[in-house]
């Protein structure tokens, strides 16, 4: 695959030298499972990132991450708000009806794959108080949304507003967190705002198999962790994964390797113009193209997916190279 | 931790040069998920090795490689038959009423966990026909057991034919499949016998987090491949867990390493004589000690756990050094 | 609660006296569960009434039959489209996340909440054939459809079409489906069409306490008798359920009760005129009422539920009477 | 089948006239579901007999009953401990294992199917508290037991003790508490000690279609609310199960009943001498009985049904003629 194929997703992109650093270092005999000096050291570490009080576990997937998490909140006969084109609802095999088993996901609507009090409300006002309807225990939403856009921290402050007044827990899919984090400049506690666990993603961000999801209730961290055993998410050699999220955060690697995955993505997008179905705020890019000019990319060695009939999709990553954003960026120009 | 701590478990040993090698060498971008070419050359491998059709899949723990072949083979009304000492019993967190929706383990009786068709037949003879029963499906044995002890060919045609004969699936845990064929000395394919779906295990192996499930009707794993990704174990860089696979078979790299920890395992137990609870034919030794003894061990740095009251279990891995197996040796016998 | 009251639902409705006599006369002591001799004449009478081979099984409610039957087509891992107003959808409580375990529902849309091939390929055609996304393996329609609406032979021939095609099966719940046939006037065998399953209501048209799941596929029946045991549906005194079931086939009752059903909605539909929300086909009436007429209404003794803020359900049921339908159309005309 | 069949089981006998009539006074239309006036008085009724807050559901079996009573203290990463021969493990299809979602039973040994301090501490203790382990949450026991042996409230005093020693739930099977109350000649909150929930059984009593789990903490009763509409066990008519609940207790009928099956019983038992298995408390006998020996009595017209090789089980109804059991016990004598 060329280096421009890479355009097609940063979910198979390289992993970072200082990942791969990390994991050699950890290659000594160790306890095992989570007992390990590198795992133990998650909980401190995110609280220092967030400011408070965290527990944190890693699993191998995003998709493991955000149904554990939810796991804690939902009850198998509950039901939770999410975007009609949230992952949980669209891209994971039907996940959440498996770790929650058979919770119900109710399906909101938004501009950019964003959910705001009022599409929630549109959901759950609705039902019936009564045994025939499913009720709410939870409401998930994606930081940076599927469509790649941001929530503002006032914007989560007021869904956190709305779960708390009708008792719902709330959980961020921040499977490309960082890339939301450097696009909106604000400290991390303010991207996440009153979530009660995120899915802090790293695989899509430099890592190899590792993401963290961090309970700001320790209480719900305790269910998770059997959870994960249940699941065969409990890794023995965990100092692998753990070294990896640790990598992430030394040094704020996690945002550095962002910030580059979202330059390369405004500069595409500066090309774009009228083209873009959505503002560009992280490092995804949803432009319309006629089928002609897809052809017209890709004869010039571009990798990207369809996007429906009439766009296509372009994920930038950690590692896209200067020079082949810029190159994207005049080929989209020149159409 | 000393390196004499290893006897604790070979579950977190370290990673092999070789498959540190394979993963570093995987890093170039490819296909995400199980579309890379790593992934693809798994069926083929394990055609090779076995000498007959395989469709095999990636996972990063035992207990979801066994928890998904079984889920093949057994709907949720249903039961399987396995040892009260199986893994999939006594050490997995429940996952098995996870991944079979509440289906029913069956707990036979037998000589260091291992199964017998008389003793499988024990469990299954007695349950009346009707839906007031749990139906049995399926028969899962471990090779080698949780006690070291290796199934014979014929041993393993016997309870072969018993699932046929009673229309059962037959599934085998290989978290240490590699020290059973380095103790029996035969094929691969005599070591597992008839079986429709093989957990083989890497990561006790010399591996970092990558086991394969390997199904010898490929038919079952179009399931697994769908429930493999509804429980968030299809990761998006799987070509890192293809890339241990390959490189513990390249070479027979698996049977070297279980041949060592194996010839570690012997020159200890050559020590133990009648202290020795089981036959030592694979890298566990399970040692009658009192606690006095063990103390002495431990104060002389030796590493291991507890088994009961009155014994102690010592594991040897691949990585497992001579002079470190021949000090446990000494000591124990200068007990 | 005054005789007009019962225009709130057919669910609660007094049980016809055939159907007392009949459970009376299943009183004598017999096998237990379904071992009697009535639960043993189920498959020979729906037999005869669809003219092909049936497996049937009593359950206590049509939340128990839809949700095993589906059940018996469904993988937990698969998915099933219906109406987004289907009762499995919206009413029954998440029942089917429960029983499907945690299958999805994928949510379609259609007049009169009924689906069409159509609609169906809109929701299952966009559907990638991969495991991220969660494949269909069923239908599932209503006979008559919860907006009372009834679906032509030709209609249904057509979903069978599909269905087959596509491989999924077909259920359909037929909570309603006497008022269905009542209103058809077709043969039963043309009002199921070709449907691998049936719910056969029979609580909201005289019954008190069984409807029947009709397996036009025995094999599906075998999986369902375990299902049902295993949900706790399996009565020991069965035999009260069957004797429901068959005094409500015995000379066509549930025939001229649900006749006389639609008789009773008829009369208040000729009456509604323009208020219709939806053609009156079987024996519920939605109706534009605002507030105020509503009130009216009710201040006359009439009961029935709102429906939305500008709009009311009515309900006829096998014994309506007729001077309360009389009634209840002079009170509209009269608004 | 003749009236001495009737020693097959309790649980397919007669319904009470009394329950007959009052479910025939129940047929006037009412509020669906559990809102009509009968329903509504279950938790009155309950809290006067035992005296303390009650919250009663109804529900058609003894299976929902008690696998909803569990499911509302053990979550499905959970387990709970029961006699290796509990209902709930040997005689529901794996009921436990779909109401709980794959919870764990963990199987406790008894004289008489009964549990003990004792014997829960065996099953309890050696469990390790990681996650690799299932940990326990609630404890089942069966009054009167599967083998007719009733627990005395200082038995159950002691369970109680240690199930909030260990916080554990406390759950008691009553398919048969009405003859361990009359056996006990106690109150009954004594007979159910300080259990969190009982399953009050009815229809192996005198009842048709209906049992009550009755919540001694009222917010379990919440969550089974939800879990009894979902599983499909929330009948529309459920004025019918609340009416049958009532006609039990209404001038004790329930205590009659069993006082009936339990004389029949005893008388029985003082033929079989040596012959019993265990004593006879409630209305079960467990009798020594050769091959030949079964033969002659059937041939006498006597039903019921062997229990293993050498032994017959007989069981006393509500509605055992004296005559018929005085005919059994002189034809047991007469062996």
């Amino acid at each position: 695959m060329s280096s421009c194929g890479q355009f097609l997703s940063d979910n198979a992109a390289a992993v970072h030298p200082r990942v791969w650093k990390a994991m050699r270092a950890a290659d000594a005999p160790q306890s095992p499972y989570d007992g390990d000096a590198l795992s133990q050291r998650l909980d401190a570490a995110f609280a220092e990132l967030f400011g408070r009080e965290c527990a944190a576990l890693w699993v191998a997937t995003g998709t493991a991450a955000n149904c554990l998490a939810l796991a804690t909140m939902v009850p198998p006969h509950g039901g939770l708000v999410c975007h009609r084109e949230a992952h949980i609802e669209a891209d994971e095999g039907g996940a959440p009806g498996f770790y929650l088993h058979g919770a119900k996901l109710m399906l909101a609507e938004g501009e950019g794959a964003k959910l705001t009090p009022h599409a929630i409300r549109a959901v759950i006002d609705p039902i019936r108080d009564d045994v025939h309807q499913v009720q709410p225990h939870a409401i998930s939403i994606t930081q940076a949304s599927e469509y790649g856009r941001c929530y503002r921290p006032a914007e989560l402050a007021a869904i956190g507003a709305l779960a708390r007044e009708r008792g719902l827990g709330l959980h961020v899919d921040g499977a490309r967190f960082a890339n939301a984090v450097a696009f909106l400049g604000c400290d991390s506690a303010d991207a996440v705002g009153p979530a009660d666990a995120l899915s802090f993603g790293c695989v899509k961000n430099g890592g190899m198999s590792a993401e963290a999801i961090v309970f700001f209730d320790p209480a719900l961290a305790d269910v998770a962790r059997y959870r994960r055993k249940r699941a065969g998410h409990l890794q023995s050699k965990g100092r692998f994964l753990a070294a990896q999220v640790l990598a992430m955060l030394d040094g704020d690697l996690w945002l550095d390797n962002a910030r580059s995955a979202n330059a390369a993505a405004a500069e595409i997008a500066g090309a774009c113009g009228e083209r873009l179905m959505h503002p560009v705020e992280a490092n995804e890019l949803f432009v319309r193209l006629s089928p002609a000019e897809r052809e017209t990319l890709r004869a010039q060695g571009f990798g990207f997916y369809d996007w429906g009939a009439d766009a296509a999709r372009f994920v930038t990553a950690w590692n896209t190279r200067a020079e082949d954003a810029a190159a994207l960026a005049r080929a989209i120009a020149g159409l």
